[in-house]
């Protein structure tokens, strides 16, 4: 069972673990007792693979991050024009914000920490500049970063909405922050 | 001093306490004892005026979306005609963004809380619902609403950046979303 302290897949229930408590219970209850409990592993462990609690949060939400970017990768790798680049990031809004409910609270979990401790806005500033990376391989940077905020109040709009909000709006609202018409240097 | 249970200072001090103590140390350190002790009233005043920590929450939380909405009302309110309403948004993003980093955090505490259960989704759909009044003002119903999300994603973005945005790419956003030559239906 147990390999001992370097065991790989220690660090990694560990890290597993953290993500689940803070989408089932938030990140005030994140201690050092609770995760070794959940994870199965001793307590001496949790202090052996992280240096306290900020750096296992840290580590936990880079791994989620990580996470999310890979589905924009997955999503917005295809796309070989601006018009299926369109049609990729309509996708994706629907499919995070139908998706799952844990990716949507540890989103907004993530928001809060980094609004509340600058010292964690590294992973938004990443997690910007990372998605930002996809949207200007089909758009100028002006228009990537408008889409990229479009695509965060949408998703989460929809999410939380009473009656979610229709494809077509979201088709209409992205061709509108991307038509090359409007923008005023063109 | 204290002037008895039915004191309507007294509750009003519970609810601000309330909301102290989830801007400063979030939603799970949210007590009877810690905000009594907070507000400086007797435990027992606790159970008098809110019936649970889940009303107290909804309460505390139905007035800091008024305080927000207010915002809105009055930056919109003064616009008389659609460009006046974008300078008015874009004044809004830049403001909001820039603004309280108390707002912020309690503004993702808020949708956090709502991601994670639909019982208090009354509250985000309200300020939604509010929020679109006045943009329908000056915009048609799915303008208010892709502006509205809009707002959002710039806002947040614009907070937690490493290199907030430049004014003029809101104004250049809010100018594309709004556009009336972009409408497919016009």
């Amino acid at each position: 069972m147990a390999t001992g302290h370097t065991d790989p897949e220690r660090r990694d229930r560990i890290i597993a673990s953290t993500l689940d408590l803070i989408a089932e219970e938030g990140i005030a209850r994140v201690s050092h007792r609770r995760i070794a409990a959940r994870a199965g592993v001793p307590l001496g462990s949790m202090t052996y693979h992280f240096d306290g609690i900020d750096a296992l949060l840290h580590e936990a939400f880079r791994r989620f991050t990580d996470h999310i970017v890979a589905v924009f990768d997955e999503r917005l790798s295809a796309p070989v024009d601006a018009e299926q680049a369109r049609e990729a990031v309509v996708d994706l809004v629907h499919s995070l914000s139908e998706g799952s409910r844990r990716d949507l609270v540890l989103t907004q979990e993530l928001y809060t920490l980094a609004a509340r401790r600058p010292a964690f806005r590294d992973l938004t500033h990443e997690w910007m500049r990372r998605s930002r990376v996809h949207l200007e391989r089909h758009f100028d940077p002006d228009t990537a970063r408008q889409l990229d905020a479009l695509i965060e109040g949408l998703t989460l709009h929809r999410a939380l909405a009473a009656e979610p909000h229709a494809r077509s709006l979201t088709v209409e609202a992205v061709s509108r922050i991307t038509a090359p018409g409007r923008r005023r240097d063109s």
